[in-house]
């Protein structure tokens, strides 16, 4: 199975262009589009959403991730193998969490160039015949690397990551990583933990471990990016559940 | 076949993770998303609208229904057959106009839980797993059940119950439900009816019985709802046509 | 394969019923969205983009376009092969660009009436299963046919065709009929070429040939159509690299 995260947006042309690439080269192949909404230019946001998204997969898998605001610039193609999961795509911090986090880890670099390759879509004509190759088995396309490491960043991210379409905020903050009573400090206020969106009254904010294991701060029934003036990046810091 | 019709949003990872856990239980179905914009944490409105889409399913067809404002509280997970199709979502109403509708009806929970349920997520956890199992011929994960009723609903909703991407306003009438030369008031005017677009001066708006079967209120070549501020849940009156 | 370009919008029912008709009709058909988020109603801008998707295609495959507000009047059907490609969708003018970049050319009408073919969305109710046979070699719905020809139509528009979704401007110009050094005025600017976003300094606008090999304007990390007040429509003009 071939898993696709994007920053390519929902509308226009890109996400079908990789469709059509991967529906030529590897057609016995089933492909989820997981999300194509990553915040553009921002692999920094994103890795945390990659770093979930990659639990997803299964060992075969392809995690193919694209958010690459370098595209045409000298970064590296990469293609790590981390517990048995493909992650393919580029070298730049994009999946740093997922390489931090993975027990086994086999890194290399894309070798192989297509005939035509345009400036600005790798994703399309570098990354999706990759990751159709290793879809099937086919490992021809690299040669051993090592990524580029970003040791300056945190295990976790305290800051807001992704709005999802009902306006909640994602963090990259896994919640196994807080006490069960934290609260979380955003946008001068301190939130408590709710275990789902009725145990608190209507319109009210509170954080919840999310559905991919991430804390999340939503509201009932509302907007909490509205209610609260959230955005990707807004700081979030975790505080002892007892003040 | 799987047909989806949530409001998850065209953007976020939610329809994926629909997507992946049907593509990892049922890879022989084929899965459509019918619509992911439904107005979120309103099944009331929704309901019309999955009536509409019960009526494009087949017999043996599995229509994956949710819009959970309760996700994660008691309300039930149910399983409908209906005419022999199935309809796989939360009890609170989201189902009450296509069971007023059907001629035959079976009616179940899910009784079985997956090892590992989330609090708000049990459209991925909980109805997209049942949905595979049904469309396999499996109804292991169920138990006979009385879904709750909605009395006091009509039997069609004079409201706007969604806008498309045109600015086109979906009514709740099924428009065989109205006088052939049926105005309906909404927002101040009184709109006649057309067969469609181009039948009107450019800019004027009508109504018009829409490819789903609902009366639905459009202006040629604009949007009806910015030209007469309509919004899910603005009321419509439907007058005679002699007036 | 059959590929897939409208002004359907990403969200909405319209995609999905496409997609419901064409699995019925043609399961075995793999089923591409290139494009949902063609400019509405305006066939005279898509027809450049779908110019552009129809190189894309392989012949066998058929490329099914609407972009449609005629529907219901009495604009003809088509169905064109043009290098082997089928397109399928209304005579408006969405295939002229297309059609005189062909090398050989049959032009048909779609002479089949559904037994129920709503006024509005032709596309699910005509378009779509005609697609689905002609993708499973059965030309039985066809009729020999004129389309109706756009003489007064330059070779290459120069205009904004589309805003994707990081606020590029994606023109109707072929990058391939520009001198390498050409520049593009466009709302009040002068804008010279670059290879890729990294190529210039961030903010900065410029022009590229895009994955298409359509000129397009963009800004590095930055949205050139808020920057620079673009639209569908805005003009564009080349002038020559040394001035």
């Amino acid at each position: 199975m071939i898993l696709l995260a994007t920053d390519f947006g929902p509308g226009g042309p890109y996400v079908g262009q990789l469709h059509l690439v991967l529906r030529r080269l590897a057609p016995e192949v089933p492909v989820v589009d997981l999300q194509h909404d990553l915040v553009p230019f921002r692999p920094d946001l994103a890795a945390w959403l990659v770093a979930a998204h990659r639990e997803l997969a299964e060992p075969g898998d392809v995690v193919l991730a694209v958010v690459d605001p370098g595209v045409g610039g000298d970064r590296l193609p990469l293609a790590l193998r981390l517990d048995g999961v493909w992650l393919v795509g580029p070298d730049n911090g994009l999946f740093e969490p997922a390489l931090r986090r993975a027990r086994t880890v086999e890194s290399f670099a894309v070798a192989w160039r297509p005939e035509r390759l345009s400036a600005t879509f790798h994703g399309r004509d570098l990354f999706a015949p990759v990751a159709a190759r290793l879809a099937r088995g086919d490992r021809s396309a690299l040669a051993p690397a090592t990524p580029t490491r970003f040791p300056g960043w945190p295990d976790d991210l305290p800051a807001v990551v992704q709005l999802d379409p009902y306006g909640n905020a994602v963090t990259g903050l896994r919640a196994q990583t807080l006490a069960p009573d934290a609260r979380l400090e955003v946008a001068g206020r301190t939130l408590g933990r709710a275990r789902t969106f009725g145990d608190v009254g209507p319109g009210a904010p509170f954080w919840y471990e999310n559905s991919s294991g991430l804390a999340e701060i939503a509201a009932n029934g509302a907007s909490a990016a509205a209610l609260l003036g959230l955005a990707p990046g807004t700081p979030v810091r975790p505080v002892a559940g007892d003040c």
